[in-house]
């Protein structure tokens, strides 16, 4: 049931059909290569979340440059990883359900596996599974550290947690999952400075107490795109989950720097590509790119080359645009560029990346685990 | 790289795995058999559209009920539908480029393809595609009826593209597409009847021009589940393009009637299956369905079965429910089915309906044109 790739290899962009889900090979590259350096002599180890890219292939590039492995959110999803070759994974993410900690545990005979939890009665059906399968499985407790989702609210439930965990035959205590997924949009940056402090204040107490019960506490994961430098420079965290910085979005593109300007740390290297499909008037041309071919869950894409140029509404195929000035490129036919307004589920989309490099297509690499939302 | 089926054949509800996309089989099965029933006596014939379900198993058993064909809005959808069984499809929309025009004409010589267009240009690439092919197509010209997307905005232009139609060995002039998109979701029951009103007196106006000029105009097709009782009773309208009505979601579901009230025309029957993960305060549970297992667009799905919880937010894997008054069925591991906000790109999230009857699962339908965007 897959979608046959919008292009071949060696193709120039233009004949690339839309819409489709470009790589700028360049760009996506040196995101890569960033990212470790920004935090070269920190004592923290990078582990990028793969929820962003679902790619296997982008995984372990990402090793290559030194991650120690990738993190995840659904099974589904570390199952589509260690199929493509990942041998380390933190499913940064609670796993309910018998069926699902089954293919957990029959995962974790092939990989290190590594899973949180914020439940008693979770640590013991996943005690059952992983006995089941003779598996070993590392598990951290989610502790919430202000985004308000999952995780326990004190120290003193995490403990109790690892104390179960630290008496099973086949669950390692690991650590502490610490993200603070609400910091990383707050649009200025003594904001998100501020939440991290919290929640890195929060993380390093219940660790202190933890290992005060004769626990250790190896492992604090947390971060993203957004806030990343804050938890590296805490002495708290021990693992960063960055995942958005690869390709960045509208959204992420909006934060602002200590400065007060909206400065990305990062290149925006993804985009659609996308075709004028009617030109009703001067003002108004209409895309073949809407809600099926992108998320406005964060708000609407911008239009990436044509500042004069609004991406206005979205419905399910179609993108509205204003033409604001009277310019070239969004005649019937011409193509263009859309900054994604959420990177994450408009990857979701798609199922396959068209790599760029030169203005032609150097790679198709599946999106492997779109849709695998189990 | 499609995801495996949530469940297997003849099993419980409680064992479908989540987050799934759920079809309640008696109620889709009574909305499919309401609205052909609704217009019966009425001088327009139903085409629904697939865009909604992307299955062509379900266009079929439209098709079986009455429906005379189908639309979709892409030539990758027209391609599954094809592939599927489905033998006369109106793709509802303009198709601009060499590469979806030869895609569309080689379709047109394994079934009835009708397309819609708005620009001179590429009525003469489409002819130029169906020459190659020696492939008929009918085409109709999409006028702008107020929903502001594409269409020509005059009488007039809409002749001369009849007219340069009209004059190809390959092409056939077929009539209209007036579908006023902008309506379906109006609120009040008076502003959608003045909305269609206003559609139907430019579409008769522009439809009386062409047939002046000696050109037969046979078909006036548009409508939606909103709307589609003022267009069966306009005397204009022809073909009605209903696609929500066998499934409904939230959003359509605020849509008031002539006393002002929600009173919903046909029946929810598609619903996202989801597990509680994580119940970290007695106000907070969280379920494993966020924006990759719903599209949030037309707003938030609503919590099906528990009036006292809401679904709150969603983030890319979480939604996160508020529990207003103590109740049972959102512990940890408690399943529970939401109304999605907007059923068609949630649907495109999906690989599988899971087709409940009776509380267990009768069938497995693949969405065959799940992620078919070019």
């Amino acid at each position: 049931m897959a979608n046959r790739p919008p292009a071949e290899i060696g193709a120039p962009l233009a004949e690339v059909d839309t819409p489709a889900l470009i790589v700028d090979l360049d760009a996506l590259e040196r995101n890569m290569r960033a990212l470790p350096e920004k935090i070269a002599g920190r004592p923290v180890q990078l582990r990028p979340h793969s929820k962003t890219h679902k790619s296997p292939i982008i995984a372990l590039k990402q090793i290559e440059l030194g991650a120690v492995g990738v993190c995840c959110q659904k099974v589904a999803e570390a199952e589509a990883l260690v199929a493509g070759g990942v041998r380390d994974i933190l499913v940064a993410n609670e796993v309910v359900g018998s069926i699902k900690l089954h293919r957990l545990a029959a995962l974790a005979r092939h990989a290190s596996i590594a899973v949180c939890v914020d439940d008693a009665g979770n640590i013991a059906d996943l005690q059952d599974a992983a006995a089941q399968f003779d598996a070993r499985i590392k598990v951290l407790v989610e502790i919430d550290v202000g985004a308000g989702r999952c995780g326990v609210t004190s120290s003193e439930a995490a403990l109790a947690l690892a104390q179960v965990i630290a008496q099973s035959k086949f669950l390692t205590f690991d650590g502490l999952q610490a993200y603070q997924g609400g910091a990383q949009h707050l649009r200025s940056y003594d904001e998100r400075r501020q939440a991290i402090e919290r929640a890195a204040r929060f993380a390093a107490q219940t660790k202190a107490l933890i290992e005060a019960n004769g626990i250790p506490c190896p492992r604090v994961t947390g971060a993203g795109t957004g806030t990343y430098a804050f938890e590296a420079a805490s002495s708290v965290y021990t693992e960063l989950q960055c995942g958005s910085y690869i390709f960045m979005d509208a959204d992420y593109n909006r934060n602002l720097d200590a400065s007060g300007n909206a400065a990305p740390e990062f290149e925006q290297s993804l985009f659609i590509w996308t075709t004028v499909m009617s030109r009703p008037t001067a003002e108004r041309a209409v895309v073949d790119a809407g809600l099926k071919a992108l998320s406005v869950d964060s708000g609407l894409p911008m239009v990436a080359d044509l500042p004069d140029v609004v991406y206005a509404r979205a419905s399910d195929e179609h993108g509205k645009l204003e033409v604001r000035q009277p310019v070239e490129g969004v005649d019937v036919g011409d193509k263009l560029r859309l900054i994604p307004g959420h990177c994450d589920p408009t990857v979701n989309l798609y199922d396959w990346y068209v790599g760029i490099r030169g203005n032609r297509v150097e790679c198709l690499w599946p999106v492997a685990a779109r849709g695998a939302v189990t």
